[in-house]
């Protein structure tokens, strides 16, 4: 960002002022006080807009370049129309069930649609964004690794801030025109719908696509990664997007308006009016803290230094960021908390310093289990003795690094249940969420400059080009890892207060464990987390068959290939991978919606609750079993290509490119798809609610 | 088993007499009804030591083969002594904890002290009769098969009639001496900490034996399965015996005694005296029903016939013992719950039904994903694509093996619920096991096959004998899958039923998931599995690359070793193994007892409920998925090693030995061993639940 400092510090006082004016609010004299809310979240737009055309401006990079980004273009965007076809039908038969059944009709229904575009729009933006700041990164990283830092960097702030100021404004909006709980929960359905989607069907696709550009080019024909003559290598690029971006991105913005909704439900039972605004007012804070917070990460003006030097200084640059974004959401929540409420709120500011914590304790814990620490270089270790011992090990690891994490979130949940009950619970979760624009930012920064990497290779650029993307690509693991904690953490403390929430407005005060129904619908809830796991793996496998196929078909029939005097095919197997990828996600899609509603249509509404509550229970720590297992064979095997046990090519590479591919899935496809699946069955729950007691069975 | 008809008539028709005498026990003029269990006790007692004489009467074969039957029989006597010696400090700690805290002081801990006693003598007759069976089934595969199969199913009947006998007489003359609830308690613990020990310890100790053998002899050394020049070929076999016989054996007695303990309390607390009796008088019943369907197993009187035609045969003649026994049972129960209880006995007798319906059900299915159908066979075509994709392949198929599976089980929760409440759930439990003593029969005899065609192969028999044996093994691979799927189904109902026992014995009415601390014991239960998963796993890896070493070792030092010149040290890598699997035993079992005990003094007595299904919800279905993981993975070599997909020595075939060797830790040791964990959390929590109020922190 090569912006002035009379710029910077321009953007950081107006925010600071609405930052102000949010913790005081209710002195100004507004017709409504959420109009500070609003203006909070047009500052961030504006200011989004702004770095997005200051990013087009910059230089696109050579023709071949050009040409190589625009088939990552092409391909994400058939990709993303194709999956926004069938989202239009499903989520037309949702609305309608919801225009239907559920009042206030037809509100509910047409807010539900609402947020569908709004979700649906925001990762368009995001994905076409980050498909532009590819190529001009890879063009900045001809100049200096600094300025592409600088030009990836400000890219995920731009997808960051559109999407969660596109998201708050609407939630705020929607609170203003509507009393009702009920049109809001439609909104963040529609949220929960889209990233269903793109989460399922973009993991499906990525892996697809990676493992069969692996399978065929790297084990079969021996040319490397990102090789343009591999017909998956533009697949795989494009996979990147879709999946880390669209798909990474839609769910924790899942996270972050069901977050908030949830408190604002369950604050308007317990505290009324002012209980809706507290959350708003929570996420205004956070929002303009993430954005002074990205004003402080500043492009390190420094030539030379050693690569390890480079990421060390990459990494606190960003960690500025985090820091003064976080310091400022503490003291606004806590200036907020204990001044607004008439009640005590110290204790509701409590519950967001809980949230907050969990996220960055389970963030670590990830990036202990999963990057270059003991039982990774472990891992590696025991490569030597075959694949079958590198895996063993791996699950045994996996699964050890589920138990801090599990620990610390029945912590929390006892611990803000102790200081607000029901209402803390959502609350923690929203402290954790509020800061969602700096993680986003960091988290869209990777894939990014993984893809300037990618074209760097693909556009046979100097050597050094692409070692600089790779050196801010190795930054972008570590941050996707903690992203990663971060989105599970959160979906755990979502499901939470979704379950909260379905208590609230089902009216249940018991769901005991002495209830056979209960009992039966924490199994079913169990049952529901392996049928869907069981699924999105096979997809993944018939998805990566397919791909290979084609390429090996490409390879034979393609005269010059190999040679490089004739181009792949990219468009066809991008077509592939889509088609699969769409196909095998609708299965666990429909199913994953429609079990809760026949189980709230045929057991008691209590059995719902069980059903929720058995597949967060078994979906949380799989998910961070599967996401922490991938990623560690995955950093297993860079260890060792590092030069380490006898490097590569060796008989421990071997089997550590095993261990990879077999994480792959795991880490990519099956577990972000749970993140989803335990927030998913919560949100089906609440909305049908009305629609169980209409048709109860009454067993 | 070659007795004459005159034989068998007598046992039947004295089995029958008892039968009868336990429906219509309340018309006999008996000062106390259980006289006739006792009756029932005895018979099959003197039954299994007739068969036992006849057994060891039989030619134990060459003096090569008797010693190599003898390093087998040392070798698991060694390790049993060894693990006994831990097991008897372990317990006489628990035994004084119980004697201070627990009352009636100091029965209850005698009573757990017996309990130890009872299942520890029983484990050791059962291996002591599997390494004299093992030989004298080699022996006797030299003159026919069909005598073959006689002696190891005779054997088989031998352990399972001693462990159910016994078990079912302490516990008639517990109740007879003491009323109280609690003194049964402790004998059910007794057999839960004797489970613990050896389901934990041999599962780790077989399988670091065979990983170990396989590694060094099959992949470096290329010596054939069995080889007598491999060190860790007698600790392979002698791991059998430990795991298989030891391990299992103790594991499903527990679930024996524990579905009638549970049964029992519940039924004093519904139904007086008479519901305490009831489970009795189903158990003798049961026993009596497997006695009478032993004696119809003959063996089949034919010569020649193809390979799949001998299978057929043997598994026609062992059906044909199952469903008479079950038949038996069911008319038994049926006229006894319809002419005994004052109440409508009917509900219970559906109970029962739906019990052993549930058994009926997961054991096909497990039969189906693991054993040589479509999806064993698809997994063994994707092992062309290598190693990597077999792994992704078999994770789908077995997370989805543990779907209908889960579904039975929560339906049998609530139909066994709406018929009897929380008593339907104990006796559905005592439906499943009460033929144990027909299926333990089946579950003992694979082992002693396994063992007879190793000792066929290390004593150089002709190829015809261990070809013999084989066929048989190959049949027993089949029950020991039905016996699995039955382990871990009766493991769920047990601990659903415990859980029942828990609520009552605690006084809860309640455990809401609405309450956090209950949310916080689920998450811990949950967490347990993990930890404890993780642990075993690690011991089995470490366990293994000790063998590894030692083996490796002898193969470098011992002189003439590869060439059969001179003899390995089998006794060294028994011992090394030994000492492994009890170190690495040690953690997880202490653990999962300390874990429960401090979550109950620190939270309330509802989170512990929470900890109880916690740990059966993310448990059972973890047991299954790796339990059948295992077996496909196995199977799919099999297909392989049958000549399909190329065959032996093809890409598939390497790649299938891989996904083998990840699958053997998860099928034997880790799967196994959660069965012991969902089981004895919920006895740790009914028997300390006094402590618990004692010491409350009263969070």
């Amino acid at each position: 960002m090569a912006q002035k400092i009379s710029f910077r510090i321009v953007w950081g006082v107006l925010a600071l002022l609405i930052i102000l004016a949010s913790i005081f609010a209710d002195m100004l004299d507004l017709p409504d006080m959420r109009w500070v809310i609003i203006a909070a979240c047009v500052l961030i737009l504006v200011f989004a807009a702004y770095l997005l055309q200051r990013m087009l401006k910059l230089d696109a990079g050579s023709e071949a370049m050009q040409e190589l980004a625009g088939h990552i273009q092409d391909g994400a965007q058939t990709f993303l129309k194709r999956e926004y076809r069938i989202l239009i039908v499903f989520s037309l038969v949702l609305a309608l069930l919801l225009a239907v059944f559920i009042e206030p009709r037809p509100w509910v229904s047409l807010s539900f649609i609402l947020g569908t575009l709004v979700s649906a729009l925001a990762s368009w933006i995001g994905m076409s964004v980050a498909v532009r700041a590819n190529v001009r990164t890879a063009s900045a990283a001809q100049e200096h690794w600094s300025k592409a830092f600088g030009v990836a960097f400000s890219s995920g702030s731009i997808t960051a801030f559109f999407l969660v100021g596109f998201g708050l404004l609407s939630l705020t909006v929607l609170t203003m025109v509507f009393p009702s709980p009920y049109v809001w929960l439609g909104f963040v359905f529609g949220a929960t719908t889209v990233a269903l989607f793109l989460r399922v069907g973009g993991g499906i696709f990525t892996k697809s696509a990676d493992i069969g550009a692996d399978l065929v080019g790297k084990v079969e024909v021996g040319i490397p990664e990102d090789d343009p003559r591999n017909p998956a290598t533009i697949a795989d690029n494009v996979g990147d997007n879709v999946g880390d971006i669209a798909g990474m991105g839609s769910d924790l913005y899942e996270s972050y308006v069901s977050a908030l909704v949830a408190a604002m439900v369950l604050g308007q039972i317990t505290l009324g009016q002012e209980g809706v605004i507290i959350p708003l007012l929570i996420g205004a804070i956070g929002l303009l803290s993430s954005m002074i917070g990205s004003l402080f990460v500043r492009s390190p003006k420094t030539d030379g230094g050693s690569y390890e030097w480079q990421v060390r200084k990459v990494h606190r640059t960003m960690n500025i960021g985090v820091y003064v974004s976080n310091i400022l959401l503490v003291i606004g929540t806590y200036f907020l908390l204990t001044h607004f409420l008439e009640m005590d709120g110290l204790p509701i500011f409590w519950c967001v310093l809980i949230g907050l914590g969990t996220g960055f304790i389970i963030g670590p814990v990830t990036e202990y289990y999963t990057s270059e620490h003991k039982p990774v270089i472990d891992m590696a270790g025991s490569s030597q003795k075959g694949p079958a011992i590198l895996v063993i090990q791996g699950l045994a690891i996996s699964n050890m690094s589920t138990v801090i994490p599990i620990i610390v979130i029945a912590v929390a949940t006892v611990a803000s249940f102790h200081f607000a009950g029901l209402l803390g619970i959502a609350i923690a979760s929203v402290g954790m969420m509020a800061n969602l624009g700096m993680l986003l930012t960091m988290d869209c920064y990777g894939p990014v400059t993984d893809n300037a990497a990618g074209i760097a290779e693909m556009a046979k650029l100097d050597h050094k080009v692409r070692e600089n993307c790779e050196m801010l690509d190795a930054v972008g693991n570590t941050t996707a890892a903690l992203a990663k904690g971060f989105a599970i953490a959160s979906a755990a403390l979502a499901a939470l207060a979704w379950l909260a929430t379905y208590f609230e407005t089902v009216n249940i005060t018991i769901a005991s464990i002495t209830d056979a129904q209960v009992v039966a619908g924490l199994f079913i809830g169990a049952m529901i987390v392996y049928l869907f796991s069981s699924l999105t793996i096979k997809g993944v496998s018939e998805g990566a068959f397919a791909v290979v196929e084609e390429v090996r078909r490409q390879f034979s029939d393609i005269q010059g290939l190999l040679d490089g005097l004739s181009k792949p095919d990219y468009v066809k197997v991008v077509d592939i991978a889509t088609i699969h990828a769409l196909h095998s996600m609708l299965l666990p899609g429909i199913l994953t919606i429609i079990i809760p509603l026949l189980l709230g249509l045929i057991l008691n509404p209590e059995a719902v609750a069980g059903l929720l509550m058995g597949s967060l229970l078994v979906g949380l720590p799989m998910a961070i079993q599967m996401a922490n297992a991938g990623g560690a064979w995955d950093n297993a095997k860079k260890h060792i290509e590092a030069g380490n046990f006898a490097g590569k090519g060796s008989t421990a590479h071997k089997a550590s490119v095993i261990g990879d591919t077999i994480g792959d899935p795991l880490k990519d496809t099956v577990g972000p798809s749970l993140d989803i699946l335990i927030k998913l069955v919560g949100k089906m729950a609440v909305i049908f609610a009305p629609l169980f007691s209409l048709f109860m069975l009454g067993l």
